[in-house]
């Protein structure tokens, strides 16, 4: 039987670095990440994708601001759903082509628009810490902070930026469909940019709300909800490393997640960075998952066969 | 069995005419749609819904364009998915919780980004009609004109505006995936605005391209492609109306296609607004569909239970 993977692509995959960020440029990275995944599905895995939108939901809220003044500005929800439907057109464009151009015999693969849940009482609420949007002056951020109910950081000289809670996920609401889909054979894009943050009220309605949810921990939800046998994190780099930049600095092959677990507690994966994508792994790991990885986007079939990249394991 | 219907629901479904288009206003509009949508589910049928996206794509080009100064705009085929996204996301989220209200026992709907494709050398690429996005004067459209190969007019009197062609819709792309989940069970929300416009190359790839495809005949493929019993086109008045404004005006109830094709040959449907929905409905009869159905949003049912609306048949 054919193992599933849920592959949850960096940022690279989409934009690289030094990059404008036209559709031009875009769609061509996409393409050429198409054809990582499409040697995955080659090789007889079930590939089911995820991505980050960072860049893409930062010009979707820069476009908001601007066209402010003609147009009303879409709360966080709605400019996330955008950057799904954005994103997912571009892979299930690039995965099809690419599909034809190798002989792959595959159905088009499908975009599902995503919302995840989030607990309304999570404690990310009482502290909102991750970066969105444009950069503004102290004076335009303090405004926004009187005018609706907002909080703006000063960034590191860069300017004022607003910051939103970032939630832990606890399901994928459309995760039904998603594995049906799976399950009749389709490559299936889901959960894009960490999925649209949703909190359940009293009456057990969902609704949106102001917030970004990491993308590998909603990678890891999804994983977890369409039963995958493996969680693959692709990043730009091979492995995860211990003693960063030290003269003891050690890259990770397999690893138990015991002792991946003792590394972080030790404090060698920055917040930003590998400790989300560690932290996905564990998780996916402790609730049953066989195997997760972290690996670079073009040594992912590689990954996958356990030849490269860092190997979480029970 | 269950009949399986494609409803395609006009712009009043999202937006109501003098709203600024606040998302507040758009979500509580779409509640207000889904509660008619789940009287139909509730009823037994199999419902895909479809929409148009004018005032939401329109505002999502504004936006591209006031934000041009600081991101790179995006072309029309990435807007069309972003409206998507943002407009499924509203219904995926107001259909679940209308269901949950009504007690009725359905997964999570599911929105599909849908492609479709068109003809590259369709006629109307040769003239394009379609008016999209924001209003220049007279100058910055002369400027784009020579800068981007785009094609302006100026549109009585309120200024000049970009126009794109038209192309008549040939296929849904993802049309085996969105049948596979109706088969499933599914409330499946596909082909938003007339779906994202692509044309196949002579490699047989698919690219995007710079159109609109109407929304009421994009809606005539999916119900094809997903063989469809009824196409039902929801709007804001209760019929077709043969005579319009005169004293011998008279609204058409059951009318037969051969006969419904005569009075669009005598001129009685105007292009821009029933012509494309009368032109949808001859079409899904005449390639097998047994009934395709014009009514108004609020007697959605009662049309399907063929006592509303205008209902053509062979």
């Amino acid at each position: 039987m054919s193992k599933r993977v849920v592959v949850a692509l960096g940022g690279n995959a989409i934009l690289q670095r030094g990059q404008r960020g036209t559709a031009a440029e875009q769609m061509e990275n996409v393409r050429m990440t198409a054809e990582q995944v499409v040697r995955m599905i080659d090789a007889g895995y079930e590939v089911i994708l995820t991505h980050g939108n960072g860049p893409q939901v930062g010009t979707i809220l820069i476009q908001n601001e601007l066209g402010a003044r003609q147009v009303p500005a879409m709360p966080m929800d709605v400019c996330g759903a955008e950057s799904q439907g954005f994103i997912g057109y571009l892979f299930c464009q690039a995965l099809a082509n690419c599909f034809l151009s190798r002989g792959v015999l595959k159905s088009s693969p499908v975009c599902v628009v995503t919302q995840v849940e989030v607990d309304a009482e999570d404690p990310a609420f009482l502290n909102p810490t991750k970066p969105v949007g444009p950069f503004f002056t102290e004076d335009e951020a303090r405004r926004r902070m009187g005018e609706r109910n907002e909080t703006w950081i000063e960034d590191a000289g860069r300017g004022w930026r607003r910051v939103v809670p970032s939630p832990d996920p606890k399901q994928i609401v459309e995760k039904e469909a998603v594995t049906a889909l799976v399950e009749k054979g389709y490559v299936v894009i889901a959960s894009g940019g960490g999925g649209i943050p949703v909190v359940k009220g009293k009456d057990g309605g969902l609704s949106g709300i102001e917030a970004v949810i990491d993308k590998d921990l909603a990678a890891e939800r999804l994983a977890h909800d369409v039963n995958a046998d493996i969680l693959l994190i692709l990043t730009d780099v091979p492995n995860v490393l211990i003693n960063y930049r030290q003269s003891s600095e050690k890259a990770l092959g397999q690893v138990k997640s015991g002792d991946l677990e003792k590394f972080r507690e030790e404090g060698h994966f920055r917040a930003g960075s590998m400790g989300p994508k560690v932290e996905a792994t564990l998780r996916f790991v402790k609730n049953g998952g066989s195997r997760a990885v972290i690996a670079r986007l073009d040594e992912a079939l590689e990954a996958l066969e356990g030849t490269r990249g860092t190997q979480v394991v029970r």
